[in-house]
């Protein structure tokens, strides 16, 4: 009953607002929930208007097929088979792309096997004679159900045949069991293949010619917004942590940047986006190349960079414990490191800024990754520095300065997230081949040459610290790649590594 | 493909050994492929024997329904619709009581109602005369299907009427359609409901009845086993950081507990357990009581927990990459907290597995939970004392003392989130009617009776501090409900709050 109430609220609120009239001769609480619901519905709509799209795409795609059944000359090709192009449209028809094309796929393959099966089933059971013959295929439905069940639960099968095997489970049962009636079995199958061939056909064709929506495109979108929601969280930190008058002397955040609290809350989403972006990267396999996107983009990768911005959400959740703590009365000890720490937020925000848009963009990571990566480094550096001389009074209430020395830390162990983040997004961008500006590296040193090969355009590290030579290649010692073990192979670009 | 090749080798496997003697004679890569998914069946069976008893059930019902559509005497009242009866049990049968219950309802409702409302549009149309009827079929399935695919994206139809959704625009683009062709449309619609409950029914009582596998015990020992998770990291935590000798000397881990690291990655899996929990609680809403749990048991408050014990899994994930540094020497300052810190770390741990085995025994938290809370408090407050009234060489590097400060700072964070945990489960206690403990109160003053009336049995707290009454009531002060807003209405139990 509800949905269908929702299916019928919702259809009225895209006539003209003038329709509602008669609503208000009903109780005033069914007014209010119609109310309800129109906003809900609008707010639905607004928040992704390809939703919109993709219900008249649904509404489309049905109403081609169902008038291919129903017009007569088609009909009497096909007979009642035509409902399974009906059936097909309905069942396949997803959201994304990869979706769409995933239970086309599954299905067409399914059908034909299953059905290629059934027939042999059949005639397998038809040598038992007539009394053999319903125990025989009992039992080859009963273990080929059990068996294709049980594959189910394997996770390669589950994450892209799960579908299929369901429509091979239910194609055999009813070829199996139903040749027994129908002798003409061949024509039968003929006729369900064309017609879910038609309606597999028919949702493929509207969803990648009629505004599509790539999964893999999603995908890319999400990963980078992640990223983003990251970089506000830090940028704002600073501000809400150390209060405005401290971020302001600092001069490190212009003053347009207000921080609202909705910045230091988006990054929650973060922490929750693992079954999402797994489902998109499943859905982007199946899809074609489109726009930038080559059939074989390395959406694995995507899910590498997804799980660093989530661990790196996660310290980030422990590091907002501590913004409501900004009220208290500055101390002696925080004011000697506030500057350290907020530019090593600051400069960590950038250069996820910075990573984000390379990745929108698809171009590797601009040359400003590498000037925040060596600033965020270099407040490191000094906050460092300031912990191992700074005197306190002998008396010292280390309550009083815990809060600032847990940040400290804490922003410590984001930037060295930071460093896997960056890592695994060059990664993505040499094996997605994006696009690389214009290298100004030329007559390097061989081992020089080596090493910015894959990493053209990251070649000249803006270094404001201890550089006097442009083409410096920065030796990259354990402690990113020891972090991530899953990371040794990848070629780290320069200036990600920890000097000595 | 691959999917079909697994089923094959997946039913082999679970054949006599020696029906592998024909792989020698294929090539060794095949062999080692076979090989491997042996193993790799063997796993997923052993890892949950639920999954072999589930589809045998599957086969069983699958069967049965075969067998009913393939013998005449059935057959004759039914006709082609018999079909139907093999489609519903194959799409509608799934690993929980829930799951097939919620897609059967869904199923059989959307049917009748679609089914309806297609004759309506069927005899409308029918008014508009030849040239009218397709113009106007074709605009009704597209504005219905339109329309309902639309509410799909509504939260609440998306959670729990996604799969009625898709019938009702499969049965009604069918019966809108196919109408025109098929006269005796009532009777189709009769023979089809009948089958469609038939293939219900059987998935249902084969769920019910044989092995049930009832996601609401799931959801339930899901969170208890998220919970554990929790309470295993910190037990082995002050083992791993301060270093056995630390942890002996204090006596709080009897040498049984081998902390293998096993148990310092099981929280990993709690991070992410917000999808699963979530699936599990919509299909627990649509079982029948079973066992201990009621018809509508708390589901929501499950959700509730899971979300303070991801919360709490999260500050462990910072406290994680500290266990690392462990083979540091301790230095002064750390040896003065340890002991305050491993205390911490196993009390909280105590409560939580008291917490734990709690829910498991769907008892009210015992008063154990209550001593380990004191305990910790107690502990917190020594800690916080310490940190107050210790002093430091001038020359102190603060480099040094910082992984154990921070230690500090993240395991009194991880209280607190203990404390809202603990606060939680009491109330999902009172809210499922938990059995309680034998109650020990009798001729308290009003105000305790009043306060301890909803908490029976966690009457008697063993205070180890300041108690010189057996039934002193702890006010409880701001610290707990002001961290969770959504607590504001549950009546804390004792000791929970912090004391002034």
């Amino acid at each position: 009953m509800e949905m269908i109430n929702s299916g019928n609220q919702e259809k009225t609120s895209t006539g003209p607002a003038g329709s509602w009239g008669f609503v208000k001769s009903l109780p005033g609480k069914l007014k209010s929930c119609a109310v309800e619901t129109v906003k809900k519905t609008k707010k639905i709509g607004e928040d992704d208007p390809r939703r919109i799209v993709h219900s008249m795409k649904v509404g489309l795609a049905l109403t081609l097929v169902s008038l291919f059944y129903y017009f007569r000359p088609l009909y009497d090709g096909f007979g009642q088979a035509g409902m399974w192009a009906v059936l097909t449209v309905v069942v396949v028809f997803e959201f994304t792309v990869g979706g769409t094309l995933s239970k086309s796929i599954n299905r067409g393959c399914a059908t034909l096997l299953a059905g290629a099966l059934g027939v042999g089933a059949e005639y397998l059971a038809s040598l038992c004679g007539e009394k053999g013959e319903p125990v025989v295929l009992g039992l080859m439905v009963f273990f080929l159900a059990a068996a294709s069940t049980f594959t189910r639960f394997f996770p390669n099968v589950k994450r892209k045949y799960d579908y299929g095997v369901l429509i091979f489970i239910l194609t055999f049962s009813l070829v199996a069991v139903s040749g027994f009636r129908v002798t003409q079995i061949l024509q039968l199958a003929h006729q369900r293949l064309s017609t879910i061939l038609i309606g597999g056909a028919t949702c493929m064709l509207i969803s990648i010619f009629v505004c599509p929506v790539w999964a893999g495109q999603d995908l890319h979108n999400l990963v980078a917004a992640n990223i983003e929601k990251l970089a506000s969280f830090l940028e704002g930190f600073g501000h809400e942590f150390y209060g405005p008058s401290a971020v302001d002397g600092s001069g490190a955040i212009s003053s347009k940047n207000e921080c609202k609290p909705s910045f230091l809350e988006a990054y929650k989403s973060v922490l929750n986006s693992k079954a999402t972006e797994e489902s998109l990267a499943n859905f982007a396999w199946w899809e074609p190349g489109h726009g930038r996107f080559r059939f074989h983009h390395p959406w694995k990768q995507y899910l590498k960079v997804g799980a660093m911005a989530r661990e790196c959400a996660c310290l980030i959740e422990t590091l907002n414990r501590y913004v409501n703590s900004k009220h208290q009365v500055a101390s002696e000890f925080q004011i000697k490191i506030q500057e350290a720490c907020i530019k090593m937020s600051t400069e960590s925000s950038k250069a996820l800024k910075e990573v984000a848009s390379a990745i929108k963009s698809m171009t590797f990571p601009s040359s400003g990754v590498e000037t925040h990566t060596q600033n965020y480094k270099a407040a490191a550096d000094d906050l460092k520095t300031i912990l191992e001389t700074c005197s306190l009074p002998t008396e010292a209430d280390l309550q009083e300065i815990m809060p600032a020395l847990v940040v400290a830390s804490v922003l410590l162990d984001i930037i060295k997230c930071i460093d896997k983040i960056s890592l695994s997004v060059h990664e993505l961008s040499r094996m997605a081949g994006f696009k690389k500006p214009k290298s100004t590296a030329t007559a390097l040193p061989e081992k020089q040459q080596q090493t910015t090969l894959l990493h053209r355009g990251i070649v000249k590290p803006v270094n404001d610290i201890t550089d006097d030579d442009d083409h410096v290649v920065i030796e990259v010692h354990g402690t990113t790649s020891q972090d991530s073990p899953e990371m040794k192979n990848v070629h780290p670009p320069q200036g990600l590594g920890e000097k000595k």
